[in-house]
């Protein structure tokens, strides 16, 4: 586990996925000619920000195992994309994180103003909605529904949401390594998990199938974001294209300021080692979800 | 039509509705006990402060056109309500309307604290597809994922949110009829027509049904907002519980400063026969649904 890997091949399956959902965002979203343009403009610069739309790519690598067509994978990718973008145009805002930077580009608020970035956050998260319900994106209406169903618990009051307001209150408390996990779950963790289990609910995979799933992007979720600690602890601002030590700075506890690096590092090990053996059932057709667990933990940025 | 009317019936059957509906957000909606609890008070707090809870009660009087379930017309009710609260709870923040009180009351970012609200609204957004798309609003997949995309469609950059902008654009550039109709239309009247639409969809009305059942609700929507304008233009603070003549202070258009105060009062009252005469085929069940008509434009609140 410890050697260093090649990630090329799920670099450029990365890269093509990423592309694709480029292309499905500018058919479905091409910017109006009216004044309401600007609130299309910023969701746009929002979603072409230069993520790594790794949640679009999980629900497409769960949804292949089951040989589900690219138009289903590529629309419930965007919506959770929409999902993932409108929390970190909301999480910047000045009354929240307050970022200037994300990526190395201003965010949102920045680039317009507050009350668009807002707005195009709000917007963002219904358009999600309104993708996913919408007869394109499979024609078994049972699957628009427990899509739906799936993408919302993840991102409200029980799931990313909760988990934002309990960021927030972490900064005047001292949290257990339980508060820490629970929050962590919450605020990143939900979303990862909705993608691989929107994957198998567009797969109508067995309840078996989609519970070793769903235990998989648990346990990957949970080392990507220790990992993403080790990285705002130990990287530059210059490599990660965006503040880092933040945490710290804040006072806020991380399982990294918990544990001590080297003890972060190999729980995110042990738990990638866990993901991994979830995916034994589905054989050598799970090899992109494989190679996302171990990215995971092995990225520099 | 310009006698005074009594709209005691009404008014009883608003209650019921409003109450029915506060028993459904105590039982959807208890409070945590952890720390993202706070979340949850603060949606309960936009959602209990004291609106005449006129979608629901739109939604549910279309929906006894056909019969339909008491829980399924509050479930839907509940989240159409999630939906015209967060708008609400996000248009007052400091960066939007930058309001102190609604109703008489703290605005959410007052009663708590900006960051709370922003998450507050995007919970109640998201709670409300959540509600949409649970087996519980409906046994029909097919009715819940239409739920969902109907709701959706109005509340997002094609419907509430788009109004909202071009509303915040509207301060800086003059508007005509027809840029002040649209904004009104996707500002206010998208949700409004959404609440009826979702009865239908509820009730799995013909198309034809549905199509005069939409139309009656644009056009008393229309009715609704210009009587909104002309309570703003007209009425006191004290009288509505929150500032007025705040558009004209803004030096905001509307169609009561287009067109004057009796022609745009003349207006209401031809929309309100228009919107009248799409519920002739219903007969006497819709008797709720005329007597809303009326009251929009007769209400002295």
């Amino acid at each position: 586990m410890t050697m260093v890997q090649d990630f090329s091949g799920l670099e450029a399956a990365l890269g093509d996925v990423s592309h694709a959902l480029g292309e499905t965002f500018d058919a479905l979203l091409p910017v109006p000619e009216s004044d309401d343009g600007r609130v299309v403009e910023a969701m746009r610069y929002a979603l072409f920000a230069g993520g790594k739309r790794l949640r679009p790519f999980l629900l497409r690598a769960t949804a292949d195992l089951f040989g589900v067509s690219l138009t289903s994978s590529l629309r419930a990718g965007a919506a959770i994309e929409c999902i993932h973008s409108y929390s970190l145009v909301h999480d910047d805002l000045p009354a929240m994180d307050d970022d200037d930077l994300r990526r190395g580009k201003p965010t949102v608020h920045k680039a317009f103003d507050e009350a668009t970035a807002i707005l195009a956050g709000d917007a963002l998260l219904t358009f999600a909605f309104e993708i996913l319900s919408d007869e394109s994106t499979h024609a078994d209406p049972r699957v628009r529904a427990q899509l739906v169903s799936v993408a919302a618990r993840a991102s409200g009051h029980h799931g990313m949401v909760g988990g934002q307001m309990l960021d927030l209150a972490a900064e005047h408390k001292q949290l257990t390594e339980r508060d820490i996990i629970r929050l962590q779950q919450m605020k990143t963790g939900a979303l990862i998990v909705s993608a691989v289990e929107m994957g198998a609910v567009l797969g109508k995979a067995s309840t078996h199938a989609r519970h070793a799933l769903v235990a998989y992007a648990r346990a990957m979720g949970l080392a990507f974001q220790i990992a993403d600690d080790l990285l705002d602890a130990t990287a530059s601002a210059d490599e990660m294209g965006k503040a880092t030590g933040k945490d710290a700075a804040a006072g806020k506890a991380t399982l990294v300021s918990l544990w001590g690096e080297d003890a972060a590092r190999e729980k995110a090990e042990i738990l990638t080692d866990q993901a991994l053996s979830y995916l034994k059932e589905f054989g050598s057709k799970a090899e992109l979800l494989r190679e996302v667990a171990q990215f995971a933990i092995h990225r520099r940025r």
